[in-house]
């Protein structure tokens, strides 16, 4: 029995979920993954486009990557998002605190964690050299660097922070956090409170985004910090609003960021007009370094429920006031 | 005191080393790097060409990256090889097993591990498809793969390909190995032995080729090998002679082989006009996966200096006879 702590169901909130309504482009895939996993409960599967307001009167549970406006959900006990990101249901909007908002973590934090060592080892084991000298039959020899002799610094400490500080660690990196309350947290060699960090930013290698977007990490990356960076590299696998991009532009071309792996942006899909897709030290991917597939956003369901209906601790309720 | 282990100097072959020669390309960052630290010590480092047969008549000891024909070594102790491969000092040549042969092999299983990790990844994180959709402004979502969902088998569960496993394990992987015993070793799901290990090659999703060149080595990785892949990606950093390199290029060609990783060949530098050069799914690095740096050499050779003086385990002491 969950007790005393903020990720438990408030007290006699406990809730009894029988009518579970999904809404994703994935319904299908979904459906068949999780209708006869859990007897006794009515289901309804659709796409985006075929919600009613009927459906959400029905619903006891709410299953969905975003809500859509113009539709009261107001009589929904508990909505999960199938993302990790919550900013499509918090972010600028008004939350119902009686309804419950779980996310999908389950696997993400591994996913983006793999991601981000995937383009440093790219980087230290210089890649794109080595491909350069192959198209001209050059056979030129350079050392390339052990992640060990690298300091990384990752903005957020959560979940996600936390398993990129495991992944890391475990390759003998040493990394550092960002958080507001900069309290220690397992796998980081130091926290550091997000108001005194600047001063420690020209000493890091990488520098890794992971946080939410919430009114205080909008535009959060700008000027102030991509001043201070010596010639590091950028990954931004949290929120694209959280960067100033006409900033990371002149960072890059002032060499003060020394390239950017960008999986989020201010706008998706990013623009054609835009100016990363042709940077020559910009990387761009289309937001898959979390990507819930159809099986994981199952599991995470799957074992939410579970959680709720046994009253458990939810490692995965968003504080709503928060936005995250 | 090191006792009843192949590792350990024979019995009443404990030596006193006072003439130390280094012979290497890199003599001048050696000699800033090891000069003061061993007190007690008479050292010559000289550049290869400016080697004379006086010298290896002084020497107690030589560290050095091969040997020259046509040179007496018979009256040198110790030889140190500032490389982790030997066969430039035993393949089809006579050693004298008179004289304790030691390699550097302090990290280069972390360094091995850290170039065939970056590879996987890039293959597994769809680098090459993100920046080719770059390149046309393309924005289509792929899911990257988990690593801890992939099979790795590497040949060689010695030093370095332990290494291998051990930093791919840590990430969830299921390592197997190959070697001629198929004696059980940490942190390797199985290890499978050389004569039986045919039937299990075309569940693998890497094959990753460590083992020494010795002569049963030579061409190990020819059309018996090859054929049994199942669309896997290989990867040598062992030694190019180990490759049947025609087999090779028919098994890209037949899909056996899905991508190739070569940082070692038959013949180095690669010559101008070898297919590997311009074949679309080979990468070419000019062998610079295990790169002896003059600080790590330094640091191995004082580390094996001082073993030998303690009469402690040498871990890096080579079988002459095994050739490794």
């Amino acid at each position: 029995m969950c007790k005393r702590n903020k990720l438990c169901l408030e007290e006699g909130k406990e809730m009894d979920i029988s009518n579970i309504l999904f809404v994703s482009p994935m319904y299908k895939e979904l459906q068949v993954l999780i209708k006869n996993e859990v007897p006794g409960k009515s289901f309804r599967f659709i796409p985006e486009e075929e919600l009613t307001q009927d459906d959400l009167s029905w619903a006891d549970a709410l299953v969905s990557f975003n809500l859509k406006a113009d539709y009261d959900y107001n009589s929904v006990k508990w909505v999960h998002s199938l993302g990790a990101g919550v900013d499509r249901f918090l972010y600028k909007k008004e939350w119902n605190n009686e309804i419950l908002l779980t996310r999908t973590i389950c696997s993400f934090g591994q996913r983006i964690a793999e991601y981000c060592l995937s383009y440093i080892l790219k980087d230290l084991q210089f890649h794109d050299t080595f491909h350069e000298q192959q198209q001209k039959k050059k056979w030129e020899q350079r050392t390339p660097k052990l992640i060990g002799s690298q300091k990384v610094l990752v903005y957020g400490t959560g979940e996600i922070g936390q398993m990129i500080a495991k992944v890391f660690s475990g390759l003998g990196v040493n990394v550092y956090g960002v958080s507001l309350s900069g309290k220690e947290k397992k796998y980081f060699t130091e926290v550091i409170k997000l108001d005194s960090h600047f001063s420690r930013l020209n000493e890091m290698n990488y520098v890794i985004n992971t946080l939410p977007l919430t009114e205080m990490t909008e535009k959060l990356f700008n000027s102030s910090i991509f001043n201070q960076l010596s010639y590091a590299g950028f990954i931004n696998v949290g929120r694209g609003a959280s960067v100033d991009e006409g900033a990371l532009l002149q960072a890059l071309n002032d060499g003060n960021a020394r390239f950017a792996v960008l999986d989020v942006f201010a706008q998706e899909p990013l623009p054609e007009d835009h100016p990363f897709w042709s940077h020559p030290r910009v990387q761009v991917t289309p937001h898959i370094s979390a990507v819930t597939t159809a099986n994981e956003g199952a599991l995470c369901f799957l074992e939410t429920l579970k959680n709720i209906e046994e009253n458990k601790l939810l490692i995965n309720k968003v504080d709503t006031k928060k936005g995250y």
